[in-house]
């Protein structure tokens, strides 16, 4: 990936440490979550594969090169810096928690051991990356659950933020426990299973509604899904049940849904279609399908777009990547409300509660160690986990996370925080 | 762009009209927004660049082919189905309004006019594109309306919904009424204005903050902004004061900052630098920035992220693109709710509303029409304008729009909604 695709400040500071002699200083940047959106508990880390494809790539084109001298802002650069650019490659360490951990406010999800300009530089797009699909892993997580073991379907690609936030969000979604996506491409790129049959312009195409279906069987079979409320819901499911078998089932996309279903499953008993079934669409969230469900609302299955891909209800992660050492020295910010924690951490999980510790902490916890190397100087250790893979992690995680929600402190952070206090007061005194 | 980028029910469609003979059909689809999202009077459209390109470069490679063949949706479709696809390039008609251009609800923002596969398979990305850049807009129009005069500038990137989403929210901010954007990616591609200085991490960077400041100022010289909230604001700033010139200001990132902004006015002055400036940043939106303007804050800018790259109070635009006429018939969709207007149309637009039309009725109306024809039996016509001319274009247009903000129907459109529901009347009778 581009290496202009970064703040400018990421640059600017890149170009002061270069003057400084700080380029290669060694430095330790962590990412986290300083507090979870509304109505979370919890968030599942996603979006690493991005991450470490993005980082592996870093680099800057002559024509990038080009760009920077001719901003204002790198005219007091020194020529030297170019240079240094064009040759910039990662050659430090990642660490992170595997994509589909359960992560609590505080935690690093993934940390960054690097020179200093390297490190710098990765913040905005590793930001970006681990948070957009962290958000949609954790808003899959949560309306899957509320399907109560109903399949569930990622169709948000029209309303995410960009198309290719649409590829992703079908990959976020499927490691958070939906069972696919309707993203041809997410499928093609990461073998996530893709879904759909037809929308409302295909029977509008035909003259008559009964013909549209009738092609939809011949095409589809077994597969077919007719969409059924172009015209009139149950005049739809009507004449869906008249064409028989070969069928799935159809698909209600508006109107009282709890209703609807009923009404069509009538329909659809009263053919003999016992076994046809019954998806549900728009604009569904969490809490409509637990009503739905919990009401008895003969539904098998459901499609979540917009609300699915934006994370409409917390749509913004507060993720921050902050400076933890730099050379010897571990460093914290005292800015209200964003305080940030010293030093590189591990953090150890446990059936009750996570405890933070520095890494350098040698601690007989007994706890499981949820960073693990990634990169180690400049290389990837391992392939990472394919995204089914990711998908059983996130499940067992999940249903094994500490019950209290609770992040400890180790002592050796707590006394590491309390000399950097008192040294800050007695700087400001 | 790929082609597989899309719903998969786009292709399965597409296999289905081929299969009945329908692929060629001239078919006119219309993307429009339902109802405005809260908050908002009118949208500012953006986008069209985006989807232009993508529309022009429409195409499928031979291992999209291969994937789609191996699909259980495709088992049935005819062979020949595939080298139609191999061959498939977009040859059809699309027009828009103008990227900066104020719509408001059910008006389209952009037409296909296309054989029916190609201009169905567009609709995902379509909708995606314009939608995303369509919400960035109008936010930050909202938010340079509520800075009343002083620069806003886009700092979003880290909470987009993909770093890609970032780049082309940097993008939409501008032609909103962002002065600019920290992206640097979208000064490189688009040549937006970009601006940033230095974050914590590089104050962090050196043993002591007067240090970091004095290293940015031979960096930056006149362009410099110190970040003075790392430990003590006003601390930071009587450190930045005491250095004097060259100095663009300070920025405030935390805190209470109708209060700060006071104070560390206070200690420029007295340092007698009075014509150092005040950039306030840290989760902004319109509402604060109003309050902080009408309470006489001394802000002189504003960087907005979070908010402005996500559009957070409004994540999402119930943005739809509906087939509204085939061969020679026009089509409308009943769903409740969901209805829809048929036939392809134009929009007139007056000083006091607008007036929407059939596009092949004859009126004389003194209206301006709106839609433009861009790309023509497949040719583009014209380079589309560049972010400035179409930043320029939205600040006219937007003072200038329809003061009532009403949409009124053509009779002809009028009497077309009429017919086709007397016929669906007589059809479910």
């Amino acid at each position: 990936m581009h290496g202009l695709l970064t703040d400018l400040y990421e640059l600017t500071m890149s170009a002061g440490y270069y003057s400084a002699g700080l380029a290669d200083q060694v430095a330790t940047f962590e990412l986290s979550v300083r507090r979870l959106p509304k109505n979370r508990d919890f968030l599942v880390a996603a979006g690493l594969a991005q991450a470490v494809e993005y980082v592996s790539g870093l680099g800057f084109s002559a024509a990038a090169i080009e760009y920077l001298r001719g901003l204002v802002q790198f005219s007091r650069a020194k020529p030297e810096f170019f240079e240094y650019l064009r040759g910039l490659r990662f050659t430090g360490d990642l660490f992170a928690v595997p994509e589909g951990t359960p992560v609590f406010a505080g935690e690093p999800i993934l940390i960054v051991r690097a020179p200093l300009v390297q490190a710098q530089i990765l913040e905005t797009v590793l930001l970006s990356a681990i948070a957009f699909q962290t958000l949609i892993a954790t808003k899959a997580m949560r309306i899957a659950e509320a399907a109560a073991g109903r399949a569930v379907v990622e169709f948000g690609t029209r309303r995410a933020h960009t198309p290719e936030a649409g590829v992703l969000a079908g990959r976020a979604a499927y490691i958070g426990g939906c069972i696919g996506t309707s993203n041809t491409l997410t499928g093609f790129r990461y073998g996530v299973p893709v879904y759909g049959t037809a929308a409302h312009s295909w029977v509008q195409a035909f003259p008559e509604e009964i013909e549209a279906q009738r092609r939809l069987q011949e095409l589809l079979g077994p597969n077919t899904i007719y969409l059924v409320d172009t015209y009139d819901t149950l005049e739809g499911a009507r004449k869906a049940a008249s064409l028989g078998l070969p069928l799935w089932g159809v698909r209600l996309d508006s109107g009282d849904l709890a209703l609807l279903s009923r009404g069509v499953r009538g329909v659809l008993d009263a053919a003999g279609l016992h076994d046809a079934k019954i998806m549900a669409s728009g604009d569904l969230n969490e809490y409509k399908i637990r009503e739905l469900v919990s009401g008895g609302a003969p539904i098998d299955a459901f499609g979540v777009g917009t609300e699915l891909a934006t994370s409409a209800d917390a749509p913004a992660l507060g993720a921050v990547y902050k400076l933890v050492e730099i050379g010897q020295r571990c460093t914290m910010k005292f800015s209200p409300e964003k305080e940030t924690l010293p030093g590189a951490k591990q953090i150890y999980r446990s059936a009750e509660c996570d405890l933070l510790a520095l890494a350098r902490e040698s601690l007989d916890t007994g706890g499981e160690p949820l960073l693990r190397p990634v990169i180690y100087g400049g290389r990837l250790l391992e392939s990472l986990p394919n995204v089914h893979s990711s998908r059983n992690y996130a499940a067992q995680a999940i249903a094994r996370r500490p019950r209290t929600g609770r992040v400890e402190r180790s002592p050796g952070l707590a006394a590491l925080v309390a000399s950097l206090k008192k040294g800050a007061e007695a700087t400001t005194a």
